[in-house]
């Protein structure tokens, strides 16, 4: 039998993982993407790509090649096994195409769940207390002549609020654990399926209808496709309770974001906190502006460890390709999906 | 035997608990201060405030009475029998002219926990991953040109890092249970006295100096006294680790904020959250405008239902004094002390 040497495409920077890749490199060649723009990336595709067996990419990777669309996919050669993505979310990648052309999909899990599950928890403290409202204050100089706490609003305890968990996958149920000790009243959750109960834990299974309706603090922890587009607009806002507080670490395009402002203008939402937006790295600064809004530049999983954690899983995901035929962890839509890929190392 | 009508004396709004003053009412007479400053007080406790049972105080009644000190408690009539004061921290009292003319002072012990414990959190999260930084690059529209994550530092996740608690009491403990889930390798804390075994935890006991050196975290939740003034100062943070990441929930001048400004600037201690300040609500700017500090304007308790918690635990001390001759909370330096006073109501 013939061994083939196989080579692993990169895009993006790969910063953190250097040692892995190292090891990597003994079993088979790495190569960075050189092309400047997605003409030149289809181009090369069929050139000096031509033989690739797995792409590795990040989500800053986009604005190069552009999205993995089907456009993309015609491009992608007969060699290709495997897209191996650097994240938990892999909205940018369009599923069906790669699955069209027997190319496994996969993407991260558990080592994003700690960092981005830390990230909503300090959303939600801040969004419910008024904290960055309060800093803002402070550094304006507002504190010495602004009275009590430099006149910021006063805010609310967890203590008997209801806190809704959009979207109870790993990331979701990383947030419940880390808010746990603070004490909500009640954490209620929907997901499109009930979890078994040791999972489920304390959290209580609730309609969508009724997660919208009764809950203090909504978190938004769904991955965004067609379905969740949009999932959170004016008419699902309007059925929320006034005041009501939302968190958003998933992806900026699950919630109308004109509709999102206009309700917090309107004082219908009583804060907003997020780490991601629609139209990312745009923020309107109609929505960064306002008091209310706890906004970060998508900084979920930006940590020295998480960064290396993520970089060694995808390293992980490709290795297992070529020595077994199956990345380790197949996106959902690929599930049970047998593409008979050989392993290609002994 | 005649009945004295107790009278009670409030300095500082009380804007939370009308219905339990309503009852109180009932029991005592309940009077506002109408002091204009500190000299008309002192006057006035000679004349229309001879006659007072108890005094019940808020920290920002300071800027009426001034500090509850040896002048002051020389002008205190010999009818009242405690000095109530809505706070956890009651370093605006020296408590022993106080003791000497046998007066109590009582603080607020369990509701301050649980929300100054959430605000230790935030500052801790906020400081470790630099998201104060990340969302000024935001607002000041850094993100689209700024790159990833609008060029903001990486930050840190707390795996691996060791979080040392300076003062392990209530509020200590209370944020030791809430960082628990995120994953801390190693939790140390100083305290006076070691805890009994099941206050400690998983809590390691260690010298004020290991714990100075070898933590990554150093969270400050001790009184100030005079043997805590100070007790961060430039000598102390040389010897912590470079980079490290100071919090501050208790009081301000526990640091010494001249030496805590400079080792920020020259880059020593990685990052500073803080709740409160030397000189608040005076603030300094060279001190509030740098990135790496994440500053609020003393929020640790101001939320709605801490407010009316607190409120309703001094009320609860003024009750429990007129039934009983005891305060429920004195102060540990008052404790054990028999002030020999008459239950006033039967």
């Amino acid at each position: 039998m013939t061994v083939i040497r196989p080579k692993v495409l990169r895009l993006g920077p790969w910063k953190f993982s250097e040692k892995r890749w190292s090891e990597l490199a003994t079993i088979a060649d790495v190569v960075d993407c050189e092309s400047a723009n997605r003409e030149e990336f289809l181009k090369d595709l069929k050139g000096k790509y031509s033989d690739i067996t797995s792409i590795v990419r990040t989500f800053c990777s986009i604005g190069v090649t552009g999205r993995f669309d089907a456009e993309l996919a015609s491009h992608l050669p007969k060699s290709l096994l495997s897209v191996c993505h650097n994240g938990a979310g892999y909205d940018q990648i369009d599923v069906q195409p790669l699955t069209d052309r027997n190319i496994q999909v996969s993407n991260i899990t558990t080592p994003v769940e700690a960092p981005t599950a830390l990230t909503a928890v300090y959303l939600t403290l801040a969004a419910m207390r008024n904290f960055q409202w309060g800093h803002d204050l402070l550094v304006e100089g507002k504190w010495e002549n602004g009275g009590k706490c430099a006149g910021v609003p006063i805010g609310y305890d967890p203590e008997g609020k209801t806190l809704g968990i959009l979207g109870m996958g790993g990331i979701g149920r990383a947030i419940r654990d880390r808010l746990q000790p603070f004490g909500f009243g009640k954490t209620v959750y929907y997901n499109r399926s009930r979890l078994s109960a040791d999972l489920e834990g304390d959290a209580e299974y609730v309609s969508y209808d009724d997660l919208i309706a009764t809950s203090d603090v909504i978190m938004v922890s769904v991955p965004l496709n067609p379905k969740t587009h949009h999932l959170l607009n004016a008419e699902t806002i309007a059925k929320m309770k006034d005041g009501v507080v939302i968190i958003n670490t998933a992806r900026g395009a699950v919630i109308d974001e004109a509709a999102l402002t206009k309700a917090l203008q309107a004082g219908k939402i009583g804060a907003f906190g997020s780490d991601v937006f629609e139209f990312e790295p745009k923020v309107s600064p109609e929505l960064s502006s306002l008091p209310n809004v706890v906004s970060l530049p998508h900084m979920g999983t930006f940590t020295v460890q998480a960064m290396e954690n993520m970089e060694i899983f995808v390293i992980d995901n490709v290795e297992q390709l070529l020595r077994t035929g199956k990345v380790n962890t197949i996106v959902p839509e690929q599930s049970g999906k047998d593409f008979g890929h050989p392993a290609l190392l002994a």
